[in-house]
């Protein structure tokens, strides 16, 4: 089983299971000469960094990443760089109950039809856990972007029932409160809502939106490598996602096309669309404008109330989840959904490069001049 | 510009503009021995080939796909299979006054900025026509799924305002009737509200849902190339799609956990779930139970009313599409979507063959054995 | 079994069985805005058609290459170039007799080994009609690398026992004569040579030297995927090589450090090395001067001498090659070893744009301008 | 600068420099239920440690492998298998002086020139330290094969000038003395070699044979990914090697094919080849017979001798590098050289289980018949 490697130019390679030695991400294919300091690298993580809030899980975890490669007096060399967190908190006598037993809503029985076998401690390699890697590396990716001026920046655009007017977009606010949510007011609200949910021994979901700003026009390729397709593919892969729109998404489908088209006008002298229904792309690339999109996150499948299950020997039971877990996915996922969109936008970027031959004459020349 | 290369070992590299010589595609890492022909392939294009009904272009197509490579007295050798369909209808006059002038809601602008020029002729490489080459690769993956016993199918679950009810999903149904919708009520409904659009110049969007059946549990890899997740990718890339779910998708995002998670449940000796709001996936694997997505299709953006956009050189202009276009993308996208799960699931398929080592260690025997 | 589709960012698939309609190749990932017309392409195939001398196989093929998309206007457009070149003779008659029986130095054997059946016409896929896609493939990444002003010229180091000193390296005299051999005098004894292999049914070998001219320093990545590394598989992926060296190769292994070693000196302003030991790669990268590379190609393994085999009926035999065959792969392997070549190195050159960040800031302003 | 990624299916991404944190390799895609233990792979990398004998440098390292992820229990998960090796003797005060000049036969000008700067202690990425990934990486690969009975052993056909003759392939006694020759004369008079050439401080290269036994037949596929040409590239991209050939290889070229052609007979009703020109391949697949094949390794080109050189301002110089380098790479490559066979074997292994579409159909119903 591979698939834990992504990107073409760009390429993460992530490893490590949540009770394990450690987590981390190897980047290969970084542009040599990049800035790249540990500590912008571990305030991503900090985001992501549980025993934060009373919103998530109270595992504790310092989660201090070590850069092993690729950077020499502070600078990206153009080789791989090894990014590693140890995993301190490695509890997993939390766990052994579980070795037998099938949690619903978590991949524990199709780890066993597949192998015979699974790492019971946690998730294993499906744990939340997993996705430290990913935002170490997504780190390097936004270093790269924000030397361009591109910013990509994702909140809770709903939490449970509650949601946030899509003109409110307010990152800032979103980044002062634990859920994330960009409205004092709604996140008051939500978070009610979680907390009687977490008494309950329950889970909410919710829904991040994420905004990509800065990018040029054309980033993308035309047919199965759109940006919205690799962007899709990047965010449906962390764990609880469920669903993935750009632009009016599913509201679209209801449209009409004199409403769904968006009219090209001038402005300053530049070609610009007068709305933005499309996202921020028109043929899988980039049009200049945000792209927009949003991700589906489901309720946190460990939750404390009775469930009905099986046990690897085929008998029914049921089980209660013991453990400490976050009752809502949504606040700690939010840098993930930055991170991937920005390891997604740094690989769509890298290979834009060499899309038209007068670029590629331009480099050549540039490089034979240094000689 | 790279990009029209997909997958790992089921491996489909598509080509053609719309009014350029032929459309096509090669399949490399197509397993021998499989029995196939011209007619099985043709019998997927006929279904998205134009001029059917009212409701589709009248531009003329016989969409007849030959067979260049790879198969042998019937069978695949293992080797690229070149499939190959040549442009008829190639009246690129219609299109000769789109030179300077962007299509809002096409991808003209973009390729415009991104190389200076573009094949004005249609969409060029972003046309519609361009889905032919993937359902001719569709076709054969299809073929090596069918022989396994898994089935794919789509419809339309819901046509601008018109939404069939959930259980409903009676696939002959909808391949009866031209908008592909499984319930004829709302077929007729949603009909009569397409010629009014057509009529007036308009167009309409829909959601398609694909219903995959027969997976054994496990396909899929746990990290960035989940069975979701590349079953997202291989569906937002084409064209009109803006939005993909899984299961529940959306909805799970306002539900709890108590709610979403799935219990198990022993049915006949197996363990199965005794609800799908997962989709048919866990952890990115393949759960045992039907896949079931979604697609949201925006309107199609070929409308010949009225709008407002601007020239390549800047001036703002009014523009009228005339020229034969679909008032829906839907019915024709439905056999596209289908084609895209197959591309996926074979190749997810193939990739698993190597996931155990006593799954290599038997295969190894059985090859030793041979000689 | 996949494996016909080679290149990271210039990506080229190819397809055809000997015996089929058609061979050729698609080209994804060709930078748009290159002028390539049909008769460059058609040049390039020209030198490897069969039928040109006494010393090739008297097989008559037009061998006219089509150029199905990825042109317009006579520019390429950033998208998929097909290529195709339609087999006129398919005198498969001639192989129905091989069906059950396996050739000496061919593939026939493992074939049936690993599928339990084969193209028994010709080679099938395994024939050197494969290669008409690699050339046609070649002849597109030339035309992006001699607009740049670099020159892939290859030859025959040796034909035979009979070997080309060092210091004759004259492209030009090498194409005047059919064996491609860059002296008059040594062509003619391997000419007279090769006449009295042909006359007694025998074939021979000999060797191939490809010099790269023009490339800037740092094209390559400094482990796994080495210029040198990268030329290596692409050259012993022709069907009859058998060996492969850069530089001084394997006299290398004799040398002294203070030997091999080439020195820096200065030259007009500019850093280069007094010799060329390296043949043109340091670390894996271009070194600024001439790469220098060999091909060992063995004889032809069709001969009409009788031989030892068996059938795959486990039956012992003699078997005698009828038909028409090269006495010598060298002179029509040349222009595919010159394809290959230019083929890996606009890959790489491809590639090595994204790796520098200023090169990826300069390349976004840029872009950002435009706009 | 990507290309630290080996791999298709058993996906290799080596990290790390020589006088950095730590080297390693994130193994993606090992089948799961692969009993893999610490010592297994230690033993690989002691046997290129340094240190061991008097013709390898006197750096000290322990080069102790430790496992971060992807085994549980003593067996492989099927998830990423990361190995660090730290770097404890990073002495790298030896190295300041090399900052601003250029080593003949050494990266460091190429790195300059691309980057603008380069990590001047060592070889950094490109020292052959880099190689300790590779031999980790490569245990893991060969413990998947000798469980199946295929085994990977190399050894030195020749240092210096002294070449073992062929027919000699005491693998034994190779590993018994420490330049790795299979002859205990050969070996006498090379050591003394050697040693002369230490003393005067200069430097040998050599030949390293790699012999894999009991592969299966079909593995590799037909056209770009040979079996061959995957060997190829794998051994090339070792930093010293300048040559490859498969078989006969060289001396082919100058052979008949009436004597190249390996005759088929029949062996305890096996089909087998009489002789091994061909070097266990035909037509880019394993033929069923002993894959045999050599690297031409240059020599160390660190050597003591003064030698001409600039700096990076363009100044003509004397150099002398001091430092502990070894007289000769052979020894301590053959591990490298069996690593990267192993690599390249066991992902074309995984490759080979989709190829033939009964073996997809009996996977599929096993897995099926699990459940």
């Amino acid at each position: 089983m591979a698939g834990s490697v992504y990107g073409t130019l760009f390429k993460v390679s992530t490893f490590g299971e949540s009770h394990g030695a450690a987590v981390g991400a190897v980047v290969d294919g970084c542009p040599a000469g990049l800035m790249l300091e540990r500590e912008y690298i571990q305030a991503f993580l900090d985001r992501r960094r549980p025993g934060q809030s009373r919103f998530t899980t109270a595992r504790k975890e310092a989660d201090r990443v070590e850069i092993l490669s690729g950077v020499f007096e502070g600078k990206t060399l153009g080789t791989p760089i090894a990014l590693i967190i140890q995993n301190e908190d490695q509890r997993s006598s939390d766990y052994s109950e579980l070795k037998d037993i099938y949690r619903p809503g978590h991949a524990d029985f199709c780890f066993d039809e597949k192998y015979g076998f699974r790492d019971y401690r946690g998730g294993g390699r499906s744990s939340g856990r997993e996705t430290a890697g990913r935002v170490a590396a997504g780190a390097v990716a936004m270093k790269i972007l924000s030397g361009l001026g591109i910013g990509i920046n994702a909140f809770a655009r709903s939490v449970g029932p509650f949601t946030v007017p899509q003109e409110i977009t307010d990152t800032e606010e979103a980044r002062r409160n634990p859920l994330g949510i960009p409205d004092p007011h709604i996140y008051a609200e939500a978070a009610k809502y979680i907390e009687e949910l977490k008494e309950a021994g329950d889970s909410a979901g919710g829904i991040i939106e994420c905004r990509i700003e800065g990018l040029p026009v054309g980033l993308g390729e035309t047919v199965f490598d759109k940006m919205d397709a690799e962007l899709s593919k990047a965010i449906m892969s962390i764990g609880a996602v469920k669903g993935f729109e750009i632009g009016d998404g599913f509201r679209a489908a209801v449209s009409k096309g004199s409403e769904n088209n968006d009219p090209f006008t001038m402005e300053k002298g530049k070609t610009v669309k007068k709305s933005n229904h499309s996202g921020g792309t028109l043929g899988g690339m980039s049009d200049g404008d945000t792209i927009v999109f949003r991700a589906a996150v489901k309720p946190t499948p460990s939750i404390s109330l009775p469930q009905k299950t099986v046990t690897s020997k085929g008998e029914e039971r049921e089980i209660v989840i013991k453990g400490r877990h976050d009752p809502l996915i949504v606040p700690r996922a939010i840098v993930v959904v930055e991170a991937m969109a920005a390891i997604t936008v740094a690989d769509m970027l890298l290979r834009n490069m060499s899309s038209g031959y007068e670029d590629v004459k331009e480099h050549y020349s540039r490089n034979k001049g240094k000689e």
